[in-house]
């Protein structure tokens, strides 16, 4: 980060620099990158605190990270074997033994950025743990084209949910209904949202996956049964231009009470102790064909700027991510 | 209701009508009231839709009745025991069968407005079930001294917590800190009131149970730990005033994303399985003195008016409500 955004994000915000490896500790991984994710989180972070500190000037973006192992402490993931992590948009990183997670089943490298990795994590813990998703309930996705947002609708409707997307373009959703098995789609950006997304809904709304915050928040809570869930997973209408003091929705308070909703967030780290058997539910689904996870991988490390900048612009479906180098040899250990 | 109200609760919104009792249905009680409660939510429903259609010009103030039986279809309620139930502000009462709770444990009968009523159980469930407090954890309650807040604070003290409360008034903060056990109570009007909140609670809030919402929620959102609850109960910054649209607390998403917060709410039927348990415990704790109820109780029905605008003015410690006739002879059941 070579400045601090105070508003849209611009490729000035950036630089690319070289710096020379540092001595490793003796706990500490050398890590050669294969792919990096971009996410709307990279740029809640640039100015706001989030989990973490906001960064500084000169500091580089966070990110997944997925990459072989080129050094390893004792007892360390074997050299050659692959690794994912959270490091930052780098050709190398340096990472704490403890912070690794070992791939070992083999799938596209692009999955575990998206349906493998954090993202399917969060739309699969969201909607089960938070959500509580019963089978003939609907659920409502917004930023539904997103990394998290076009899974989660494709796993709501595993769960046996009637499923509704929300996003900012009638292309994307299109693709959603056409492709990814929404049974409908509403773009936020109509002049007749509301009552677009009242007509689709005409049981109500028992979860909504949020991803987005903001406005599209105030249309949901009318439509929110009694004792709804809002899964609170992103909030990328805050991150771009400075909103993060935005106003909470309107009528927040009276709509929880009066209907018993719940209103919760929560992170992947939570759920740490049930990562593997997620995954393993993750895989089967994506390696049937019943979750079909989109990536948009640019590549080299220059491309990651633009990518994020087109990412908070609303112009992918699916993963975004940064392939550095072709897959190594000998992927999985 | 004379006149709908659009801001700030006045006398002339109310008037006294008399009408002649209607015929009963077959399954109706005929109910002679004695006490009627005065809460915010009589407000609210003057000019919202809450957890049922706002009023209409003419119709009357809905509120807890406790009253005595004379008339009772057959395998109803004893002619002459004691009733409460969802009425309204009016000297009788014609409620169905299925409406009314027998009340069958000896206490004062305005104990049946607070402390063995809904907003015993209010605070009751709010803490228990939905702020799932534990021993040592950091508990804060906003409108602190109101009909539920002052039954709350001490009911969070019995479960092991610290508890903290937030009124409008120094006086108030004074009674609840020297006859209602709270361990400290800052003043939400006072000019240092942020900084006021932040150096009581240095180690952070895990419950908030708000009475209020509005404007002190989004001073508490910093200070709520790692999967900290917060716990909806009541809004009465927004029933007087006409601020129902007012914006939610800002950087709401952000907070509950971050740290993994819960923000829900609850209405007391949503426990009703556990109604009879819950007054037990919390007759056992009144009884015995742990659990002090304070009352503010005026004559007639025609002071309810003055009441309720007083309540909304927080002029009051304690649970408002009205009596209209002395105590009954034969009680309960």
């Amino acid at each position: 980060m070579r400045e601090r955004p105070a508003g849209r994000l611009d490729l000035r915000h950036f630089e690319r620099r070289d710096e020379p490896l540092r001595e490793l500790h003796p706990d500490e991984l050398l890590v050669e990158n294969v792919l990096l994710s971009v996410a709307p989180a990279a740029r809640a972070v640039m100015d706001t605190d989030t989990y973490r500190p906001r960064l500084v000037v000169g500091e580089t973006i966070p990110s997944t990270v997925i990459g072989r192992v080129l050094r390893t402490p004792s007892g360390g993931p074997a050299v050659g074997s692959l690794v994912a992590a959270f490091g930052a948009w780098e050709e190398y990183s340096i990472l704490g033994s403890a912070q690794v997670r070992r791939l070992t089943i083999p799938a596209p490298l692009e999955h575990y950025l998206s349906v493998l990795g954090q993202n399917g994590l969060t739309a699969y813990f969201g909607l089960t743990r938070i959500g509580q998703v019963a089978p003939g309930e609907t659920v409502v996705v917004s930023g539904a084209a997103g990394g998290v947002g076009h899974l989660a609708g494709q796993i709501a409707r595993l769960l046996g949910a009637r499923v509704v997307a929300i996003t900012g373009s009638a292309e994307k959703n299109t693709v959603l209904t056409t492709q990814l098995g929404y049974d409908a789609a509403v773009n936020r950006r109509s002049a007749t949202f509301v009552q677009d997304l009242s007509e689709t809904v005409p049981e109500g709304i028992d979860v909504y996956f949020d991803n987005v915050a903001g406005p599209v928040t105030e249309a949901i809570l009318p439509l929110m049964n009694r004792h709804g869930r809002i899964v609170c997973s992103g909030a990328t209408s805050a991150y771009d231009g400075g909103a993060r003091e935005a106003p909470g929705p309107a009528g927040l308070a009276l709509a929880v009470i009066t209907r018993s909703l719940r209103f919760e967030g929560f992170l992947v780290a939570d759920f740490r102790d049930e990562w593997s058997a997620a995954t393993t539910v993750l895989r089967d689904w994506s390696s049937s064909g019943r979750l079909v996870p989109k990536e948009s991988v640019t590549t080299g490390l220059d491309s990651a700027p633009a990518a994020l900048i087109d990412l908070l612009d609303g112009r992918n479906v699916g993963q975004a991510g940064v392939r550095l180098r072709p897959d190594p040899p000998h992927a999985f250990e």
